[in-house]
């Protein structure tokens, strides 16, 4: 059985949050100077792990296993929502660089070979999941071309000439070199924590569908114009998405999550009616069929919403991606490996999330595998997980790739 | 009978319509370079007219009259909303300045006095009706220390020493003087176009509650986070407001409006949960009983949601203005001088918007007039009344006021 190093684990961890720390967490937007610096840091990681390591023409960082067995694709990313935690994304990243040194370490393992790879801006600043879907060969170079960072502007070109990475090839992936992909992450979520579990075999990443709803009315004066004559858009948006609320709690599955993260009125006056009216609401789920069921209802009632008038209201789809379902045979790896560790703590879950592996998993089988957060805390600089569980996590990891590896 | 004279009023209307131009509206914000034009053009004209004209420390402009008889005090005022309409106020103040000419004039009428006024900042670009305050005496010297101008955020104090008016006393009214007060003004509504009636008799000006309502839930993924565990503040307000919605309309009298002008979630992601929701919320009624009963209920609910949680919605007063009952004999006047000019087009009719009236109501009997809005409009630049409303307005105004004054 190889065995993980978990001073060699940590340490690498705890060399990539002093890597543009912030308070208990880290501050690496993808390409700022300090994201740089970890990517380069990963290459020498990667180095000495004994992978062929580069990074690509997209900021991926890529180490290619000379293992003569069969092949594991495994990691998660680098960079960082801003200001956020020290362990989204890095301890997937370390994970796979540990797991893929304990294989070689072992003689047992010597000739199975994990690909470590870092995706480049998972955390979405300047684009939707640009490293992993340039990987699985989904992204154009005219999507590149309007790519923009989401908080200064930047341009992704100028960023990537900037880097040094403009000119690289893009790497990807030839889907018949893996026997899969193995990711692992934390929960950002409280359901390990709360039920005192170590492990989370995801069972599929959701869909998020993405919606941004207008309602048309007619600006007037709130003193003035009576209820009977007006065209109030705001009081129209709040009444239909009070609609979409109770109706989902009708006819939503037992993992449906939907949100009204954005309301804004037009314009605004304490002493005007509302004009215009926009809201963007999105709901999640692990199930197609509950995805459809909810789109429907949820065009259903605009429809209602528009029969019953005065004001006119419209909804775009920003985005609907696609629930991805994580390999079963992995995850049966996963919990055998959680058996041997800590039998009787671990459990099938969906990440409401999204992750690189969701578009992986279009390409090879996938899984994800979660440790506890400390209060459940993501995109934000408290966010922790204990020592003991970044361990254990790791073994199981490494287990289980090992375990997937050898039966091929 | 005392005449106006058409070609006069409407162009002194016009005259003052080419100050500060904007499109077929005006732009005279409150102490603009365009609104002291305006003030000294007003005090030129109500010189010319036998009027003891002048301006006070908060930037009234009063008008004396000189008669030996019985006084009514009129007007309204002279500034403007931003790129707004060019009666809104100035009609009002030219009426009353016709009106104290017309008396002027007639022999039979001369002894009868009008006191003319454009109160300052009715549009409250500094503060709250701070001119018609301040002439009723409702105006401490520490409010004006506070004023600053809600566009530019010039302090009023910088504003008055400009143009000149700082030091000046600030008029306040002798309530023995005065019979009471007339103010004419544009309906800013479609009542009057919509019956094809001319002339409204305002019975009250209505009171206006005004709150915030903030709910306090707690900010989390919108993704990893589940329906039972979240407090989700926008869905919690969406909810609180639709319900009020749904009592109000159950509850409300038949001249009650009620508005949410502004809804704001923070931080306002598409995948955050609100951790906080804020709205602006107001209703208006001519009766206080209303007013009261509608405020119990917005309290209930409040409390009822409060009960059911998982969030906290507190509320808070930001005004409450009680409705001012126009006096019934000078209604009478009005609608006697109506029925002279065009029989069966009077109506009675609350004004839902508020006025320097409702002020002056507090230390002497008085009532409003409203003449046509052509499509309602106001508070826009395309606000518009046909020159023949105008001029039956200002002949039933003069009638109305030399009947109350004869019969004093």
């Amino acid at each position: 059985v190889p065995a993980i190093n978990p001073e060699r684990l940590l340490g690498d961890l705890y060399a990539l949050r002093k890597i543009g720390t912030y308070k208990t967490g880290v501050h690496r937007p993808t390409f700022s100077p300090d994201d740089l610096v970890s990517r380069q840091w990963l290459v020498e990681r990667m180095t000495e792990a004994g992978l062929g390591a580069q990074i690509d023409g997209i900021g991926n960082v890529f180490g290619r296993s000379r293992a003569s067995g069969p092949i594991m694709l495994a990691g998660s990313h680098i960079e960082s929502q801003n200001h956020a935690g020290w362990l989204d994304g890095a301890l997937g990243v370390i994970f796979a660089l540990e797991a893929a040194r304990a294989l070689r370490d072992d003689p047992s393992t010597r000739d199975l070979g994990i690909d470590v790879i870092a995706f480049c801006d998972e955390e979405g600043h300047y684009g939707s999941y640009l490293g992993s879907r340039s990987f699985i060969g989904d992204v154009g170079e005219d999507e590149i071309d309007r790519a923009r960072d989401r908080t200064h502007g930047k341009m992704m070109r100028d960023a990537l000439r900037e880097a040094g990475y403009a000119g690289r090839p893009r790497l990807t992936m030839d889907p018949s070199r893996y026997r899969g992909y193995f990711e692992a992450h934390i929960e950002q979520g409280r359901r390990l924590e709360l039920g005192k579990l170590k492990i989370g075999g995801v069972t599929a990443i959701v869909g998020l569908w993405d919606y941004r709803i207008i309602a048309v009315g007619h600006q007037n004066h709130a003193g003035t114009t009576m209820m009977f004559e007006r065209k109030d858009a705001g009081m129209a948006m709040v009444r239909l998405v009070a609609a979409i609320d109770r109706r989902f709690k009708e006819i939503a599955g037992p993992r449906s999550v939907w949100t009204c993260g954005r309301m804004e009125f037009d314009p605004g006056g304490p002493s005007i009616i509302p004009g215009e009216a926009r809201a963007l609401f999105q709901f999640r789920d692990d199930d197609l069929a509950v995805l459809t069921r909810l789109d429907s209802a949820l065009h259903e009632l605009i429809a209602e919403a528009n029969r019953e008038g005065p004001c006119e209201v419209r909804v775009e789809v920003i985005r609907k991606s696609q629930p991805a379902i994580m390999n079963e045979g992995f995850l049966q790896a996963l919990e055998r490996a959680a058996a041997q560790h800590v039998p009787g703590l671990a459990v099938r879950m969906p990440s409401g999330a999204g992750h690189d592996a969701q578009h992986v998993a279009r390409k090879i089988p996938s899984v994800m595998m979660f440790v506890p957060s400390i209060n459940g805390i993501s995109h934000h600089w408290s966010e922790d997980t204990s020592d003991e569980d970044i361990v254990l996590g790791a073994r199981v990891f490494t287990d289980a790739i090992a375990g997937v590896l050898r039966s091929a």
